[in-house]
């Protein structure tokens, strides 16, 4: 019983206890021990206090039906980069260890008024930047890395510990992380979720991610949110027969690992067998440029996010942050414009290609979660995800596949800027038939 | 002696304190007795509690010489929308009375670090939002609005109750102010002060504003801040003799007043005579559409921003917020897109206009500071600063004029995005010349 709870939806938890049928406290214990179970291998979080959880599971059993929210009881992971009223938020690292702000992000404000639970605070390498990953492991294979920086998220999703988590993705930190934990996860369109009381990197690019097992529960989270697309889509089931799939190499394919290629092929004819229309899309050159202008984006703006701690505590950050803190690269002014202009030019431009398509696709990773290495642990390669994030296009992993060595491997589904609605419905659709990839999660 | 020391600007009094000839007490004691003498007629602060300025005062008080930074002991007004640790933040909203999330927003732990004071929180219109002004009056006639929504700021800072203040603008909430109370403020480039620590209404827009009673202590701040110019102006002194200052009517030109008209004249005379040459420069017809397209990206970004707060406590939220959060006024998504995408288009054409002249100049203000009529208070019109703030540029507010009221009227002076220093300097030649506008800031 304990251990199908921790299998449910958020959609299916949420029926449960708004019905009665299942108290919050006893969901709440069953995915309790599974944390404790799994957390000595996975590593997921960086926080975890059952009083604080069972405390809140209680006080939602106490209240009476009509006023159950449409997330009741829902345990919802949440990064260490968001603020917490009722937990620290340590952001990994030394300076804010123990650190506890009272106050509630913006998003978790949203997510109680719903009725959410508030489940512990997931790992992340220190201020969702750095290439050094904190201790979580890939819960499908601990030799591996979770990915990052919303490492603790999609480890704790992946390995059914909680149904829901918040990342961020400032260059592929959602996305990268749901590919190799094998779940789905959103990034929205840049600012359609606030962020307001998260530790910021680039304002430019910083996006608050929602993780989820299925589709379904992304539609509860996009409904909550207001992630409403101007002409909302048939409520009908999108017909993969007639649809047309336009799939985007980009400038960075070289680092596409054998894996990635090959599921490239068989993504494309799945789909045909399908009955949907693929084609290859080349991006105008112009597009190559998006690698160095999102790092001189990500540069400058550190610059300025990260003055206040490199003024007060330097000796205590690391170097990947006093990097962007000293301008150790001597970006200009003039090349940080340029970045942001020339970006913004090509925004309309990104939309009104993927707007000719059902949707675009693209590959989430380069490939398989790597090894993990002492002492940098690395994360993973964002080569893939940098360039729609700062396009701010909404953007989903779809897993489906699986790698050599067993492991997920997920392709991204992306639409033009808020389309959230229109992207959920062809996922459904496009996430039937990369079933046949051969990924399938499963609680270990 | 105690009168004496309210009138020092920031860098007399770090001057003073660093060297140990004043003590951050004895300088804060003076300063207390200032603000509990003036409060009851200005209302500028919605926190001032001495006993934490004063443990503050000790403790800067006790660090060796060599530890002590530019700004030691210099006192520092912080608008209630920027997170204090140790002071409550209220936003000005029911739901945030006494809250006190422990937290220094990234701007705050900048000045700390450098050894400011800080002071107590300033008065804000609610979440920095609202047309409904705090109970904040005009230092030099009570009888008026003191602007919004940095209120008590530029108040605190006009009346020598501090040196320095903090404040954010979005639409024209540093500048406005500013003008209203006779002093200088820079809105800088957007993003090139962190944000982080601040409610959000408009990420696009929304940017950390500084007040001062003199360019040299915008000076420092800017040091402080790393807000660098890729080729930083010659040290000398700018000769207006040479110098070219484009006068911006801008499509609101009809909202401007009698007296900002006259103004008008004067500054282009007051130049002519020192021997720089002025000319009108005409934006191009696109630019009139700023004032819509800034409207639908606060709109839009306000439904986001404003989403947590209207979930939890919509019975607590003044309606203006609610309009945000409820998308009242129905913009689209596709509004908002194209509102923002053909604004960034423009960032580069502006910066290209403006680098054609030494500044560019436009009113502050559409006339002196309107009367304060209950209940709502109205703190002033921000047509004319609107435009400035969504395109990214920095302006700087340089007093000097008065109105028919004996009131205050300022100017602002623009420059190309990242172009503060270049903008400080100018400023300085220009408040010498606009200081025969018969404005004199004097402590009442």
């Amino acid at each position: 019983m304990s251990q199908d709870l921790c299998k449910l939806s958020a959609v299916e938890v949420a029926k449960l206890t708004r019905s009665g049928q299942l108290k919050v406290e006893d969901y709440a214990k069953a995915l309790i021990a599974r944390v404790e179970g799994r957390d000595p291998v996975v590593h997921a979080w960086a926080y975890f206090n059952p009083e604080v959880i069972l405390k809140s599971a209680r006080a939602l059993d106490a209240l009476p039906k009509e006023k159950r929210g449409p997330l009741h009881g829902v345990a919802v992971g949440v990064k260490d980069v968001i603020y917490t009223k009722d937990m620290p938020t340590q952001q990994y690292s030394p300076i804010y260890k123990d650190d506890h702000p009272q106050l509630d992000a913006a998003v978790v404000l949203s997510l109680r008024s719903m009725g959410a639970l508030i489940f512990g605070k997931t790992h992340t390498t220190e201020f969702a930047t750095c290439q050094k990953g904190p201790p979580t492991c890939n819960p499908h294979d601990p030799s591996r890395t979770a990915g990052g920086s919303s490492s603790g998220s999609g480890a704790a999703v992946g390995d059914f510990q909680v149904p829901l988590a918040l990342g961020t993705q400032t260059g592929g930190s959602t996305i990268r992380p749901a590919s190799y934990n094998g779940v789905y996860a959103l990034k929205p369109t840049w600012n359609a979720i606030s962020r307001e009381g998260l530790k910021v990197y680039s304002l430019t690019c910083d996006t608050v991610g929602l993780y989820s097992r299925s589709i379904e529960d992304l539609e509860l989270l996009c409904e909550i949110f207001n992630l409403v697309d101007d002409n909302p889509p048939p409520s009908t089931p999108l017909s993969l027969a007639g649809a047309k799939f336009g799939f985007v190499k980009t400038h960075v394919w070289s680092k596409a690992e054998p894996s990635v290629i090959d599921i490239w092929g068989k993504a494309k004819e799945f789909l045909t067998e399908a009955g949907a229309e693929v084609e290859e899309v080349e991006l105008p050159k112009v597009f190559d440029n998006m690698t160095t202008w999102h790092r001189n984006i990500l540069h400058m703006e550190g610059y300025s996010s990260f003055h206040g701690d490199y003024l007060s505590s330097p000796e205590q950050l690391d170097p990947w942050v006093i990097k962007h803190a000293v301008n150790e690269g001597k970006t200009t002014r003039k090349e940080h414009l340029e970045s942001l202009d020339e970006i913004a030019k090509l925004r309309p431009v990104v939309d009104s290609i993927a707007s000719k398509y059902t949707a675009l696709i693209t590959p989430s990773v380069t490939g398989e979660p790597p090894i993990l290495e002492e002492p940098l642990r690395f994360t993973g390669d964002a080569s893939f995800n940098l360039m729609w994030t700062v396009l701010h296009l909404p953007v989903i992993n779809i897993p489906g596949f699986k790698g050599p060595n067993g492991l997920p491997i997920g392709l991204s589904l992306i639409a033009p800027r808020y389309h959230e609605q229109d992207l959920l419905r062809t996922s459904h659709a496009v996430a039937e038939t990369f079933a046949k990839g051969g990924w399938k999660l499963q609680q270990g």
